[in-house]
């Protein structure tokens, strides 16, 4: 039995990842959502996270096989956290899924991609928060023409996705199957949707056909549904639009 | 055949963890020294990576099996860039080198340790960046007691440190064998002997034993060997000392 805990579906693009993931992939598993009240040590956030896993933060999977965990002194529900561990941990779990690309080659390539993710764009994420509800042009062309750093992270974001969608013919980034890296950048895809940052066709049909995806589709309808409005997401608004 | 990509040995934390993994388990591969003249879009070093990988990062591991690779359009080596995804491919080539541990909640739990690692301890990298020939306690002292987001990454890293060896019995993080969370933690356990950060003493031994290991010892007394005082990766000295 698989457990997901997450953060608020409008704002938390990490748990956005293995959440579109699994739900695309049909693994069965139960959604604990976390609401963000706040990330201060004393929030019921922080205290429901810090219980279970040591960094404090969503997304953590939590596999309870029934089984003894083979550790010793320990038994009883395994927890794992941090995007990145997750996925390599439902991709071994689900060979049949072909959560990685099949060819070993591809499979390194997405694993690049996705470790790149895991720890870069760092200017695009603070400048252009997950928000999925908000459309904020106005902002996105502001940031975009005052921050190099931001220009330089969509530039990556577009030849990384062009250059994907042009050597394996599309229609997701490691071609005819959904898969990690997929579900890596579909908050990605969001960010440029919301901010509408300027990208050539190729890239808006990709942002365009995985919001379409009813993985993808379904967390947004939640997001969408979930009417809460946290200050401390929202550097741009006072509230919603 | 494999290639791997390097900075300087003193200073470049992220290409010491897969030098040390694969010398580590006698993989045989060729080191490639990029010095970092400099970080600047015009500098060899940024001129170099960029025509290998996109982020212009070291490290990055170039495999070259001497066959198509199996990516249509595409053949000749292929390119593995950022620590975690050459972690992973390695783990995968050479699964007889055991690389993660052969227990799957051992290795969810290494999975997520370097996942953590890998997007983390932002505070402790910054403030104590990897300097493996400088000995800065006085520094260390200062900035532990300025920064409580060090004091934070600092205690976390105790007590992940210290469970780890608690439960699996040491001497490495999971046990018997020294393996990817070892290599991905070896330059951890240099910034804290660099700064003399205080550590209780069962990670006092770890660090002690993980200098000690031939692999960590072998890059450490290359970056001694390497004499490059390099001005913009030294924010506390002039010179060396
Ligand atoms: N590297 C982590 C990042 C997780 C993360 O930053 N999650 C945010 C929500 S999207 C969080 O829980 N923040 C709470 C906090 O920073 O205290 C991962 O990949 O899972
Ligand atoms: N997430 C990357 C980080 C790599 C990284 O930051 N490497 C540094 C040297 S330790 C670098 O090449 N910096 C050059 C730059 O920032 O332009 C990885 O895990 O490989």
């Amino acid at each position: 039995m698989l457990q997901l805990y997450i953060g608020n579906k409008n704002y938390s693009s990490w748990s956005m990842r293995p959440w579109v993931l699994m739900t695309d992939a049909a693994i069965p598993f139960t959604e604990v959502k976390v609401r963000f009240d706040a990330f201060t040590p004393g929030s019921t956030f922080k205290r429901t996270m810090g219980a279970l896993v040591p960094t404090g933060k969503v997304p953590a999977l939590v596999i309870d096989d029934g089984v003894d965990d083979g550790v010793a002194g320990s038994s009883g529900p395994q927890v794992v956290w941090d995007t990145l561990a997750i996925a390599e941990t439902l991709a071994e779990r689900h060979p049949d899924r072909q959560l990685w690309p099949a060819d070993a080659a591809r499979r390194a390539l997405a694993r690049s991609l996705c470790a790149e993710m895991h720890s870069g764009f760092g200017a695009l994420r603070n400048a252009c928060p997950m928000n999925i509800e908000a459309r904020l042009p106005e902002i996105g062309a502001r940031v975009l023409a005052e921050q190099p750093a931001v220009q330089a992270d969509l530039a990556r974001i577009v030849a990384m996705w062009t250059g994907c969608l042009e050597r394996f013919g599309g229609p997701w980034l490691f071609g005819e199957r959904f898969g990690i890296a997929d579900a890596y950048y579909a908050p990605v895809a969001s960010r440029l949707r919301s901010y509408a940052l300027p990208v050539p066709a190729p890239v808006a049909d990709y942002i365009e056909h995985i919001h379409q995806r009813p993985s993808v589709a379904a967390w947004v309808a939640d997001a969408l549904a979930e009417h809460d409005f946290l200050d401390f997401e929202e550097p741009y608004r006072t509230s919603r639009g």
